[in-house]
């Protein structure tokens, strides 16, 4: 007989020692999801940052099923079919204007490491090798070999650090250090093989909703392109209305090379991912020479289920009334913020509020005490989360940070009941 | 206005010189998959090893249909759900004994990260520091950068070949080199600081199925276990009954302390990976202390619906029905080898037939022309797919080598069907 332990399902993210039951979900609805004690929960991080149109959306719902009993899946290499052919024109219909190409993987984390390849084969194909990448401090690209090494050096990775790429990472710009990123960075590809330039465009998700102004990052993707090294957006998390725009690459001048998309892509319902890129990178992969082909694919590269479903979602992002209720989570979030402003005794808990389209963030005051981790392991939100799920609300911290992000389709009486609970945590701090 | 090419997906391993047309699948019906102007095709390859009940199963796509209308996805991470929880729990029924815990992850690639992330903090977590993995020569682990570094040195990764982490590959055990490559394994984990040993087991899929035998493995995982290094079977194209057993792994006796699942997983519906560890592994990461926890984590990770394509397929597979026609396909591919044995004009012209449950492999003499590349680019097989294409047969060479791995509800008169076909094939060699 094997030996069951309580729990069989190691849980991503998720301390092992004195585990915790995980609440088990019955069924989504829209903005909630149910457990199976048939208590509601409001959604407030769109599961990870992915839900666009709430849980088990009816028109998703039955378009996917519908794709279910015409092609489930097929082959992708040597063969195409309707789902990922309509995703990808109308993918590109939003995509910046230099965006021609569209190669699917599975995830975030696969969409990244095809990006990083193709920059690196763009160099080896023309025999230009140039190895080096350029990411932001503290940036988050995922949980492959390939993603984390652009990533930050942190807990996360720790184990695996001396297994890591080596690349350059520079502080993400503000008022006061932009002179000196920008010259570092000057410095940096003009002496250096560099391949490429990878950044989180506005905001740096997982290192705690870290938010920087396009103004700058527009400057630095100037002086990549000037220095003909590979921009490269990852897009995972704020594409797809997340920062109020499209893409938040929407609120750039310069445009990137290539584009990292999954998350909202298909709404919240299935893994897809998608990386986009210009036609001079591709145009490196064209030639007689099979050697020069990008060999990367998974075996359900293209899956027309999941495309499906990205498409339904398109379908709902592109109605006005969508865009009317980020708007007005827009609205919403800076009302928020604006009035505990107005409320001495909160400010003085949060060293920053910070808001860009849909999301708003929190940053309490890091819990310094000697016996604390820092960064992400920062306990100053101990407790942050039941506290939440007790008054049927779902908040997941980044160590001192934490952040609503909620499904689109929220109503403002929804929203303002989790600003109540926001307000009810910070008092009591 | 954009400029569209004729094609703007780029479509995985496939060279983008003087493109053909890929052929639009319209539908998929059983062993069939059907293009836009009504031509069939049988699936000889499984869409890339991954379809087991065939297309559009009413049975499966009637199951994830209804779990989109319950809870198409939630947030995996202090949250879990009934299809997640029944699939690890049937899972853990179906895996050798000693594995005890599942961890969810996206496709195959995502499966071997999981594992070797998993071996590496391990050691990691109990200050023993151990960074080398050993792994076959030739051997094909995934397409990400963890993936790539365990996979042989070839075409696939050449570009990037300088960023992949440093790992010993040894050769792939036969009657000739049995003593050298136990005597090199022990040499190795004796004297190197080895974190693990990964291996397709019995079959290298994308080396071209090259087939080895369970008693040569059984004694190398001895050898590893003997001096504490993680065994890793990458059981993502043999799982579920590939090899005519439920893994290649019921072939040994010495059980290997993670497995990496995916393809099969879903019955070739959905992207899913699964990496199962057993205990000992695990403990290493239940520690007070919080820089110990596995920081992984997609954000599809449990997807309830890729879990229910699962269970459904599961559900197929358990059936004795199932294993009827598994063993029909693998007495069939005996009869068949038999057969092109019998011929001489036939067999001259193949260096060998490999069969393992489901699986039959040929593999021609090599084209060795100087302007030739080698392995996987080798152009002996020019032109096989365009004459199986025309005769109803999807079929996709891997160098000199091309397969036949049906799904497993083809029968007997369509799986000679596409034998008369190889038959036609070798002979206009």
């Amino acid at each position: 007989m094997k030996n069951y332990n309580k729990e069989i399902i190691w849980h991503p993210f998720t301390p092992q020692y004195d585990l915790k039951a995980a609440i088990k979900i019955h069924r989504g609805e829209g903005v909630y999801l149910i457990d199976e004690n048939n208590k509601k929960y409001i959604d407030a991080i769109s599961s990870w940052w992915v839900n666009l149109h709430g849980h088990c959306n009816q028109y998703i719902s039955n378009k996917v099923s519908e794709q279910l009993f015409k092609l489930e899946h097929s082959i992708f290499s040597s063969f195409t079919h309707e789902p990922a052919q309509t995703l990808a024109e109308r993918l590109l219909t939003h995509l910046p204007n230099n965006q021609e190409k569209i190669f699917f993987s599975d995830n975030g984390s696969t969409a990244v490491e095809v990006a990083l390849k193709m920059a690196l084969q763009f160099w080896h194909n023309k025999q230009d090798e140039k190895l080096i990448f350029i990411a932001f401090e503290d940036a988050y690209h995922g949980d492959t070999f390939g993603g984390m090494s652009v990533g930050a050096r942190n807990v996360f990775n720790n184990a695996f650090s001396k297994l890591l790429f080596e690349v350059v990472h520079i502080p993400l710009p503000n008022t006061e250090n932009f002179n000196a990123v920008k010259d570092l960075l000057t410095s940096l590809v003009s002496s250096h093989n560099v391949a490429g330039f990878i950044f989180e465009p506005l905001v740096q998700g997982a290192a705690g909703m870290k938010m920087y102004e396009a103004k700058y990052l527009d400057e630095l993707i100037q002086i990549a392109k000037d220095n003909k090294v590979i921009t490269i957006a990852d897009e995972v998390m704020t594409g797809f209305g997340r920062t109020g725009r499209f893409l938040a690459s929407d609120y750039l001048t310069n445009k990137p090379d290539i584009i990292c998309l999954s998350k909202g892509l298909t709404g919240g319902y299935l893994p897809l991912g998608v990386t986009s890129c210009a036609d001079f990178i591709y145009q490196a992969y064209c030639d007689k020479d099979k050697t020069k082909t990008f060999f990367h694919g998974h075996s359900y590269t293209g899956n027309p289920t999941a495309c499906s479903a990205a498409l339904a979602s398109l379908d709902l992002l592109e109605k006005t009334d969508c865009w009317k209720q980020i708007q007005m989570i827009e609205e919403e979030h800076l009302k928020f913020k604006e009035s505990l402003k107005s409320s001495c005794e909160l400010t003085n808990k949060l060293k920053q509020i910070r808001t860009l389209g849909t999301i708003i963030a929190f940053e309490l005051f890091p819990n310094t005490q000697a016996s604390n981790q820092t960064g992400y392991l920062n306990t100053a939100t101990e407790g942050i989360s039941e506290f939440f799920l007790e008054r049927g609300i779902i908040i997941r911290p980044l160590g001192n940070i934490f952040y609503v992000i909620p499904p689109y389709i929220i109503d403002r009486s929804q929203l303002r009941d989790v600003y109540d609970v926001v307000k009810e945590y910070l008092n009591k701090l």
